[in-house]
């Protein structure tokens, strides 16, 4: 991975951009002190940027991946003309096992796999149509989401929103993130409170940067405030995203996730879950099949590179959760809207 | 304040001593990384350690006020013989003051206030004398209390504690931390884990810290997984200390608190305050009489002088919230064990 010049101005932040015959993708891991953006050309690199976080969000690991995939195709083909399709196959694994828990990785990968098997013409232009489907695909999910949840919002809300579900988490304008934006914009949000959301501070680093940047009043907390701010009632509404859905409408996201959903339900607010039907694996029937990742105790014990702990200290550091799918009020999809999911509603939600 | 070298391996950590004629304090700032200590000998340096938090923890801030108050009364009599009176006072007026939350700073200076009016002989040995005898019996109070706490523990017990409530936090042994040391001791104990605390990191830097010390088996996470490790089996019990409990039961104690309180009690489990009857306040009937202490939003906004923020952010960063009485299943003073409790217990406690 090379780094390459800031961009210019951009009217939006995007995290990944196709660039005639590499992959540029935005550091999300020097945010906000740089915004540096670095040029990636090999599926290998691909994979280590979601592995190492230089991209994250199940949505833009998804399209981080697909684009990935065309990488995979385009190297596969010259390295090895003749067996090609045995090493792109391996690199898509590679990719698929990036990282366990957002279902969008590997359903990415399999809508590229389905193209490269039906493809009859060149299999590098197939996969990169496709790659740029999916982000176009995620992009107006989310705007549809945006209308959808908004809609759900009486006027002039303060909400609590989790980790980062915006522009930086998708392929562009974001899920939860996305709901706020559209309904900053349509006069139904007062305030945004944005949980830092440790250990990786996406909360700090990432939403309110990208809050800031469209104007949007947002005040950033302690992830352990939230249930102190519902219980003084500062916030009518909890607003995450997901990073997988299983087949019963228990949602895998962010840690903590569970703990806003718990505290919501105890003061009898809202909690909105927003993923488009990608994050939905029906393959997955429980909340209890997922696969929460494990990430070092070191992202604990170090904040940018100061030790916190006394050496030698054990940290446990499970960076998902599983929501039971009673926890939640709502799920917004681009689909449509089902008000406490569970396996009947989700299973009409994806045959419609 | 003067640093002074780090004191020989001391079989047991004292947040304060008082040697001669001033304080030492360690510099709870540093840990773990250095073991500082400071020489404090004046009312006024007493009263900014505990605003800038060298020394924290409601009885430590307590015993550390108690010294100070004596500092006050030497330092007023040697700069004005005829109104030391006066002078002292303003000094006690201040140290009270320095943090607004944890009410056991203020019953501190109110004893030290009631040895003044009463003292016959040498003020400064009768307000030393009160200030040791402060101490001695914080150090008691929490032995007794760990012995009463470990008693409602079943055998091998894993544990979940917030913030630091240990010998740092109080005179010596800890409060949550002194029954667990007592768990621990007695065989009833299987494992602690300990809440990271954000945003000062009293889980990470001093409470991982004492346990190791200790050789008990600890393991640092997240505050926002505390509901996770509940939901999938993994603690039995929350333990926790108070800044200030009031006559109707409801605690304030470390921003967290609250949220682990409400999930505890969706999974069932049980939640234990302990705290000595100095921390219990009649003169605050509920939660919502006590003043929650609001610090700088920069503490949210940076972390190890290093900014995790965008310039500009807003931060909202209140550093103790309320758990109403009916959410706690045990009270632990040295007085006794109130189970569920509630304003007419409490008053029979502090009665008896």
């Amino acid at each position: 991975m090379t780094e390459i010049e800031k961009a210019g101005a951009a009217d939006r932040v995007r995290a990944m951009v196709w660039r005639n015959d590499h992959l540029v993708l935005l550091d999300q891991r020097r945010l906000p002190q740089e915004e540096v953006y670095l040029e990636v050309r090999t599926a290998t690199d691909v994979a280590a940027a979601i592995r190492d976080m230089v991209v994250r969000g199940a949505p833009a690991i998804g399209v981080t991946a697909a684009y990935g995939a065309v990488l995979a195709v385009a190297e596969s083909i010259a390295t090895a003309p003749a067996g090609w399709r045995a090493q792109a196959a391996e690199k898509l694994g590679e990719l698929a096992r990036a990282r366990p828990t957002a279902v969008n990785l590997r359903w990415a990968v399999d809508r590229l796999r389905g193209v490269l098997d039906r493809c009859q013409g060149d299999p590098v232009a197939a996969v990169l149509a496709e790659a740029q489907a999916i982000h176009a695909e995620d992009i107006a999910a989310n705007r549809r989401m945006g209308e959808l949840g908004a809609d759900l919002l009486e006027h002039q809300e303060a909400v609590l929103t989790h980790c980062n579900t915006g522009s930086l988490a998708t392929g562009g304008f974001g899920t939860a993130l996305g709901v706020i934006r559209s309904a900053w914009a349509g006069g139904r949000l007062r305030h945004v409170y944005a949980a830092e959301t440790r250990p990786w501070l996406q909360g700090s680093r990432l939403t309110a940067w990208e809050l800031q940047q469209d104007g949007i009043p947002a005040t950033l907390v302690a992830d352990s405030a939230a249930a102190h701010l519902m219980r003084t009632g500062r916030v009518g509404w909890v607003i995450v995203g997901a990073d997988r859905i299983a087949a019963s409408g228990d949602v895998a996201n962010k840690i903590g996730t569970y703990s806003h959903a718990v505290a919501a339900r105890h003061h009898g607010l809202g909690f909105m879950v927003v993923a488009p039907t990608s994050t939905i694996d029906p393959a997955t029937a429980t909340g209890a099949d997922i696969n929460i990742e494990e990430r070092d105790g070191s992202e604990l014990l170090a904040v940018a590179g100061h030790p916190v702990a006394a050496p030698g200290t054990a940290a446990y550091n499970p960076v998902f959760d599983v929501t039971p799918a009673e926890l939640v009020d709502v799920l917004v999809t681009e689909k449509g809207v089902i008000r406490r999911p569970d396996q009947a509603k989700i299973a009409r939600l994806l045959q419609g």
